[in-house]
């Protein structure tokens, strides 16, 4: 199975600009595609990134160095851990969109494809194989307020679309092919992380160099009015 | 296993005022009670509610009649599906912590108790069955913000604590007695209905009582901005 890992490597997070600055924002963005690419390694995947403006994967070197991402040579390490197998990166400025559509299989018998965002820090190998085990044509792991995070896409007839509530016009789309369509239940994939309610996520539920980046930056969990939400020190 | 849904009918759903006022609120709560008590007596559980008032189960009847909770004598069904199995209420008015502890096992050998949100709006027979599934002493489903949404209880010794980020703490309570922990990763049950913003999640993920309501009160998927919410005709 080919996976694919989409990433907005030109302006990354903008989201979480009220708690994070653009140099941060491209940090965390790394560091959390690091995680969802160490996810996948783990797990025995071979990722390709698919990133709209050059990036270099090996450059993450130390995410706790402000200097690494403009040091390629640095050790070529993710958050501590050395990258054991180096991630093929391709640069397609097109749309989110239009980039994964064409990277899904458009004859049949061509490889299957999974698609799956790059800011899922609360990815684990045990989630990803969920969502890869599943047989049907189409596999979709929906994502909080409507979006898609991952898909794996078995037939020649599915694409994508990101506009809007992806979800449903995914559902739609496959059901308009007539192929068996599969949904994946998984709070780990359901989380994106866009804005600054969704870093308490990972700092609850993830153990990996996005959560160690978050708690090195300052960021601890905090009760307000009831409610659970980041603070920063 | 005992089965007990907590459901706070005294002023239900406060975070959801800015879209529905204090009666919409107390039948949509209702609804979404039903809904859950519908996905588990599906599964076959008998659940018990718990309310900190007192609650008339049979006369949610038809939650599109305004009139329906002020008249228990009316058709017993729920959104147009007969109530086959009276649901048992139990008024406690402690709080929500006081009233869970004192329904979980306190001595050995005691019946497992589970402990599950009214609010699980997106809950299904096949998110719950993966609760009651895993065979740990202490099974947790969190939710979003740092909440839990589900719980078994299969030892003495563990008690909730719901306040705050309280997947953390009943993290560590089990932790602190020695008994065996397991998450459960499911989007459904991390999905409690609390704020405007969730409402889209009913909306999109799921097809019983809340979700008809919901339409019927006029909500429908709209995206602003390019993100997506719900709009209220």
């Amino acid at each position: 199975m080919r996976i694919v890992v989409p990433f907005g490597a030109a302006e990354p997070k903008t989201r979480l600009s009220p708690v994070l600055d653009a140099t941060e924002r491209r940090k965390f963005a790394a560091v959390m595609l690091a995680d969802v690419l160490g996810a996948l390694t783990d797990g025995g995947y071979e990722p390709t990134v698919v990133a709209d403006a050059p990036v270099d994967v090996s450059s993450f070197a130390d995410p706790f160095d402000p200097a690494s991402s403009a040091n390629p040579g640095a050790e070529r390490s993710l958050g501590g851990r050395p990258v054991e197998t180096p991630v093929p990166v391709s640069v397609d400025e097109r749309s989110l969109t239009a980039a994964v559509n064409a990277r899904l299989p458009d004859h049949p018998g061509e490889e299957p494809t999974a698609v799956v965002m790059a800011d899922l820090a609360l990815a684990t190998p045990t989630a990803l194989d969920r969502l890869f085990d599943r047989e049907a044509e189409v596999v979709l792991a929906p994502g909080r307020g409507g979006g898609t995070n991952a898909v794996v896409a078995r037939a020649p007839d599915f694409n994508v679309d990101y506009h809007g509530a992806s979800i449903r016009d995914h559902r739609r789309i496959a059901a308009d092919a007539t192929r068996s369509l599969a949904t994946v239940d998984s709070f780990r994939l359901a989380t994106d992380i866009d804005e600054p309610a969704d870093l308490v996520e990972v700092l609850l539920h993830a153990d990996g160099r996005s959560a160690a980046w978050l708690r090195d930056a300052g960021f601890e969990v905090a009760e307000r009015d009831g409610r659970v939400d980041v603070h920063r020190q």
